[in-house]
């Protein structure tokens, strides 16, 4: 008999928790398994033994179900980096002797690039000490940017929120008689997989997205101003997408080059929606408005993509039954088999090959135009997006976990 | 046997279409009417002679269906308001010629308070002139703030979407142990009642919106700073929903002090999250966001409450009805019959009694503290989001009404 211990960390996605449902779900079931705990907000939770017992949530199926499709961390997050142990070892010997105090022979850490960089760390730390200690890797991310596997778990619910937004964004622009601009900002600071999932809004009536600029690409004003002027010509309402993240041709932030000044004087730094909204007011006569979607793109379980949670919640079970038959040091990780009919395999990766490296767009899925994405792009998004996640609801509002724990500990 | 014709107006909500679509259900089986009419862009569509024919569309039982829950506004919409025609009657001559063209016997108009204005006119003037024509009002509005009716179709989607997304940025935000401040800008210039609206978020693991700004209270920022202050010695973080269109003591929208710079030195103005959210990174240490839910309040159909679907398309039903039975001049409006189980009737009011007046939330339904709302208001929204309104989805996205018409038009 043994325990095994989960925790999550970094940005949150739609999906976080349907993995962690996966592994308390294949945890519960195994009879070498005696007890099942979770770590509060990341890695930190461990350091600080802040731990919970999460035995009795894994045997409740009803809560489990709940679980699987609430959006956040169930657990908390950190946004923390481990020291290099080589320097300084003194967080890996807490962190063994936390896992030694609960009789810990499994770690599952759900996250993204830090979260693998922290798997890497650990594993390397326990092997080079002997340590009889099972680290897996459980990856997630809304920006797709990790190595070594197809795609991200989150990417999918965060991809078809954009698009649906997208979509309403037009039949929202196209009922007025009058020349305008609409300018989408969409997350994703250095990868532009998701600004690129507005394209999926895109159909026999709707052009929308027009134009899309992402952070793969410098970002010319003058070709934005030209981009919009040639669209303009044949038609009254340009909807752009645009990444939070585009960068101009020396590497700075567009949203860096405009500041806000407040009431009090002080300076403030404007989004990148913003600052093109105002360049755009300034280059055209008419209606411009731009539109943040913010966080709702990585918490908007209610409109999650049902394949995105199937997979995060079977690469939470795979990541313990491969911990079981003894892996350590990888990552779960999916690979493609076909786009159509769309078919993915499970496997596991070495997480020395994931860990620290940034997946961005292929050049050769950006257009010419380096304004829109290529049919090969859309048809690698395509099926991410597809099915809707059963939510419960209650009172008119969706039926979410309980995360007053969390208030508990933070 | 005479003809009918339909105009939408103002800003769309998720089911200014289910209206429309109950019309036309009722206008199809009905043996008086011959030909079925739409007006593009309102009133203006009128005046312009753009005019669609609706009814084989009213005959596609699958195509209404899909209508019901399309978001915008499938006629196209306006904002224009008809000059006294005791001034200068030329608008209402070349209206009733169009109505004669069209050998129209009935006009019903969707839209909100400058819609009902329209209606207004249009029927003094008839009556003035003795035309032989129906002008009936069907009400609409996310602000609910048309007087003579319990409540406007839109405004239970809208609120059922904020307080969605007032629960998921729950989620987003308790899962980080740091103090933190949560600002949502939610629509509404003169009427608080969206803003309102995200109290139904509320349950039994999170307070937010911890508190809540509404147009109807002068705004004072040392208050605001003062209650964030109060909030933060018992939670770490603090949300808050905000109205874009709260007003210091002078009247003058908050935002409108906030000034933003951009990079060719042109000042714009900051919108009223945005501004509060530098007052308060200004006034404290910890992390501040603000998040602005923007046009996905008023569009997210994927979202809509089926109570507000459902009512939407029995106005616009019952709208047909009274026109038929010969009542003119009238709004068809919702009086409310019971709280719990909640209740409601169909009835019709003269169109004197709703145009150019604007209904608030009532002071006695706002906390003392100036910061909430009363369990009095609660009760009255939280019937307004029960239900899920069943949106198909095709490639993982809404299915909703082909609007290719109004490019041709616009």
């Amino acid at each position: 008999m043994s325990n095994c211990i989960i925790a999550q960390s970094g940005g949150p996605t739609a999906v976080i928790n349907s993995s962690l449902a996966g592994v308390l779900e294949k945890a519960n079931i195994d009879q070498s398994i005696y007890k099942i705990y979770g770590s509060i907000n990341g890695i930190q939770g461990i350091l600080h033994d802040q731990v919970m017992d999460l035995t009795e949530l894994s045997q409740n199926v009803e809560k489990l179900e709940i679980l699987k499709t609430t959006p956040g961390m169930y657990l908390g997050s950190c946004r923390f980096k481990l020291q290099d142990p080589e320097k300084d070892d003194s967080q890996f010997k807490i962190i063994f002797s936390i896992f030694e105090k609960y009789e810990i022979k499994y770690f599952f850490y759900i996250g993204g690039n830090d979260s693998m960089d922290t798997v890497f760390k650990l594993s390397k730390y326990a092997k080079d000490n002997n340590k009889d200690i099972v680290i897996m890797g459980i990856p997630k991310t809304i920006d797709n940017d990790l190595y070594g596997i197809d795609h991200t778990p989150g990417f999918g619910s965060a991809a078809k929120f954009v698009a649906t937004a997208m979509l309403e964004i037009a039949h929202d622009t196209y009922i007025y008689n009058m020349e305008s601009i609409t300018i989408v900002e969409i997350m994703g600071r250095n990868a532009g997989w998701l600004t690129a999932s507005a394209a999926l809004a895109r159909n026999t009536y709707s052009s929308a997205p027009d134009l899309i600029y992402l952070p793969e690409i410098p970002f010319s004003k003058e070709r934005f101003i030209e981009d919009i002027r040639r669209i303009h010509l044949t038609k009254k309402n340009v909807i752009i997408a645009v990444s939070e993240g585009v960068r101009d041709e020396n590497g700075e932030f567009i949203s860096a080059s405009s500041k806000e000044t407040d009431s009090f004087g002080h300076v403030h730094l404007s989004g990148t929606g913003r600052t093109l909204e105002n360049l755009a007011i300034d280059s055209f006569g008419c209606k411009v408005r731009s539109i943040e979607l913010n966080v709702l793109q990585r918490s908007s379980m209610h409109l999650a993509s049902l394949t995105d949670v199937n997979e995060a919640f079977l690469l939470g079970q795979k990541a313990f039954e491969y911990a079981i038959s003894g892996e350590t040091g990888k990552m779960v990780t999916l690979n493609r088999i076909s786009n159509d009919p769309y078919s993915i395999e499970v496997a596991s990766i070495s997480i020395d090959k994931v860990a620290n490296i940034e997946k961005s767009i292929p050049l050769n899925w950006i257009s010419p135009d380096k304004n829109d994405v290529t049919e090969e792009a859309i048809q690698y998004m395509k099926p991410l997006i597809i099915g809707e996640a059963s939510v419960k609801f209650r009172n008119g509002l969706p039926l979410y976990a309980d995360i007053s724990h969390l208030r508990f500990y933070n």
